[in-house]
C-alpha cells in the first residue's frame, strides 16, 4: 500500500482520528455527583464570580480551536468545510501529540469574512486559543487582525506565522553555516499569499533589510497590477528600490530564496545567478520549486524543503504545538512579534554548533525538546 | 470533604474534565505522513467528491457539539458561557462514558437568538449532531425549531426532550404498577418552561388526553396572563375544558403530577386530594416539590425525583447518550417523535415484570444495557 492507501484505510478504520475522553472516572453515583450535578455547580459558581477562574476549573486552560473555512486546504484549494475535516483533525492530533495541547476541529459552513469573525468570537469562551488554518488570502489577514482585537485569547493563523517562524529558524542557522549577515542579504520571497506575506514580515522584524517579494507575474512593486490591500502594504517595506522584472531577475545576486509557490519554477540557471553560498527554502508541496540535488549542483549551499525525505525539512509542527503550549500555560492574551522571534531562535538553538552543517539546520520534528523550548521561549515574553 | 469540595478539588486538579486524544499513533515520520500531510489529502479528496463520506473518514461519525449560551444553567440561572463550561464539559463526559459518543462543549458568547442560530449552523459541518443545553425558554424553542429546519444532522434540546423521554419512561412503568390507563388519567404538569412544555407534548403524543399545565400563577388556560408564544400554543392542546385556579385546584382528582418547578410547593393536603394510587414525579433540584416520604404518607403510590438518594431517580443520563449513539450510528438527520417514544418504551422495558414495583420503575443510570437498547430503539425508527 502506498501512503494514500494507508491514509484512506486508517481514516476509515477509526472514523477520523480524534476522540474526546474524560480525565476523571464516572463509574459510581459519587463520581457522577462530582463530575456533574450537584457538585459541578460549585466550580460554576466560582467562575461566575470571576471568569479568569475558567483557566483553573475548565478545559479552556489547555484547549485550542482549530478553525477553518476550507477555502485554501493544503495544495487542494477550496474544498469546503467537510473535506477540510481530515486536515483539521490531523492538526488537532499534532497539537496533542507534540505539545500536549487539547484541540478541537471547527470547520465552518461559511466563507464570508464577517460571518467567520462573528462565529469564532461567539465560540471563544470555552477555548484558550484560536488556531486559524487554511483560510485563503487576503481574507485570512482581516479575519486574524479583527479577531485579535476582539478576543482576549491568542489568535494565530498558522499558515502565516507558524510557517514564518520555522523558516526564520532555518534561516538563522543557514546564516551561521554560510557566514552571511542578515543586514547584507538580498532575500527573495516567491509567493505573496498568507505564508509569503508573513515570512516577509517576520524576516523584516528579525532585521533583514532587503527583501523582494515575487508572485506569478514577477517582482512585486508599486506598479504590480491587482495587488490586494495587504500586498500593497507590503510594497511599503519591501523592494525599496522599486525593481521590476521576473523571478529570474529578482534572483540575480540574491543570497536567500524562500519559495511558498509552485513546483519546478526555479531553474538551475537562476540558482547559478544567485550570490555565492546561496540559501534556498523551496517549500512548494509535494514538489519543491527546485529539487535539492539540482539546486546544490547549481551552486546552492543550503537547501530546505517541506518534505521529510530530504534534509532540512521546514515543518510547522516544530512551532505551533509549543507556541500554544506556552501561550496557554502563561494565559497569554496574544502571540506577539517578540514571541515569534523567540520561538524561531529557540528552534534554531536546538541544533548545536557541533551538529550544525549545511544538511542539518533544523531540529527533528520528533525531537521531544522542541515543544518544551518553544513554549518556554513564548512564556518568557508574556507581559 | 463534602460533594462541593470534592468537585472543586477534582476540577482544579485536571483543569476541567475533558481532553482530546488521537486514535492513531504519531510516533514516526510514516505515522505523520498518514495522519497528516501528504496522506491526509486522500480522504479529503474523497469527501470533496461526496460529503456523505465525512461519516466514514472523519470524527463527524461519532461526535456531537454540546451547545449552551449559559442562560439557564442547572438551578444557577443565567451565569453566562464561562461559568457554564463545567456543566457542558460534564455533559460531554457523560456522552462518552455512557454512550461512547465524542462530545465537545461549545459555550457561546451571545444570548441573541439569531446569533446563536447562525453560529451553530456555521460550526455544524464537523459534527454529527447538536445537543442544545441550558438555553432559557422561550428562546430555546425557536432556536431548536429553526436549526432543525436548517441542518441535516439531529438537533436535540436535552432539557426538553431528554427530560420528557425519561419522565415518559417512568410514567409507562408507573401506570403498570398502579393499573391506571393513560386515556383516563388526569395529568398535571407544573412548570411551563422548556421541560414542562416538552413533557406535556410527549405525554400527549403517547396518548394521554387530559393534561393540565400550571405555572407560578396556577392553571394555564386561555386567560392566563403573559403567556409566551409556545405556552399559548400549549393552551390549544391542554386544559381542554379551560379550567382556572391554583395548583391545588388542578391536583384535585389528578392521577399524575409532574413537577419541574420549585421546592416544597406541593403539600400533603394536595396529594391527599388526588385520585387513588397517585403518581408523583417531583423533579425540582435539589429539593423536590414534595419529599417522597411525605407524599407517600399522604397516599401517593409511586414517587420519583431527580435525586440519586431516593428510589425512582428520573435522570436524563439514561436517555441522551443512547439517543445520539443511535442517531449517529444510523446517520439520522433528525430525532423524530417516534424515536422519542421508542426510546421511552425501551428505557421502561429494561425493568422486568419481576423487578417492577412502586420503588423500582426506572433502570439504574449505570445499567450498561441502557444506552444500547435506547440506541437500537432510535435506529429502528430511522427512515
Amino acid at each position: 500500500m502506498d501512503t494514500n492507501e494507508k491514509a484512506i484505510e486508517m481514516h476509515k478504520k477509526w472514523n477520523g482520528k480524534l476522540e474526546t475522553i474524560s480525565k476523571t472516572p464516572v463509574k459510581t453515583r459519587e463520581d457522577l455527583s462530582i463530575a456533574y450535578t450537584p457538585g459541578v455547580a460549585a466550580p460554576c459558581r466560582i467562575i461566575a464570580e470571576n471568569k479568569e477562574e475558567a483557566y483553573t476549573y475548565t478545559m479552556k486552560a489547555n484547549t485550542v480551536a482549530v478553525v477553518s473555512d476550507g477555502s485554501a486546504v493544503l495544495g487542494l484549494g477550496n474544498i469546503g468545510p467537510y473535506a477540510a475535516m481530515p486536515v483539521m483533525e490531523g492538526k488537532c492530533v499534532l497539537f496533542k501529540e507534540f505539545g500536549n495541547v487539547n484541540a478541537v476541529p471547527i470547520c465552518l459552513d461559511t466563507q464570508d469574512t464577517e460571518e467567520i469573525i462573528k462565529t469564532v468570537k461567539n465560540i471563544a469562551p470555552g477555548f484558550g486559543g484560536i488556531n486559524l488554518e487554511d483560510i485563503s488570502a487576503p481574507r485570512c489577514f482581516e479575519i486574524e487582525e479583527r479577531l485579535k482585537e476582539m478576543l482576549d485569547i491568542p489568535v494565530f493563523h498558522d499558515d502565516q506565522h507558524g510557517t514564518a517562524i520555522v523558516v526564520l529558524a532555518g534561516i538563522i542557522n543557514a546564516l551561521k553555516v554560510t557566514g552571511k549577515e542578515k543586514e547584507n542579504c538580498r532575500v527573495v520571497v516567491n509567493g505573496a499569499g498568507s505564508a509569503g506575506v508573513a515570512i516577509t514580515k517576520l524576516l523584516l522584524t528579525y532585521g533583514f533589510k532587503n527583501v523582494i517579494m515575487c508572485d506569478r507575474m514577477g517582482i512585486i512593486g508599486k506598479d504590480y497590477p491587482d495587488l490586494n490591500w495587504m500586498q500593497k502594504k507590503m510594497t511599503e517595506v519591501t523592494n525599496l528600490s522599486n525593481e521590476s522584472g521576473t523571478l529570474a531577475d529578482a534572483l540575480k545576486g540574491a543570497d536567500i530564496f524562500v519559495g511558498v509557490s509552485a513546483p519546478n519554477i526555479v531553474t538551475q540557471e537562476m540558482v547559478a545567478s544567485m550570490n555565492k553560498d546561496a540559501i534556498l527554502f523551496a517549500m512548494a508541496n509535494p514538489t519543491p520549486e527546485i529539487m535539492p540535488d539540482l539546486a546544490k549542483a547549481a551552486g546552492a549551499k543550503v537547501v530546505g524543503t517541506g518534505r521529510s525525505d530530504f534534509p532540512n525539512q521546514v515543518n510547522n509542527v516544530v512551532a505551533f504545538p509549543g507556541i500554544f503550549k506556552g501561550a496557554l500555560e502563561g494565559h497569554a492574551s496574544q502571540i506577539t512579534e517578540e514571541m515569534k522571534l523567540a520561538a524561531a531562535k529557540a528552534i534554531a538553538g536546538l541544533v548545536s554548533d557541533e551538529e550544525l552543517n549545511e544538511d542539518f539546520i533544523m531540529p527533528e520534528a520528533f525531537d521531544p525538546r522542541v515543544a518544551e523550548v518553544v513554549s518556554q521561549a513564548v512564556k518568557s515574553h508574556i507581559r
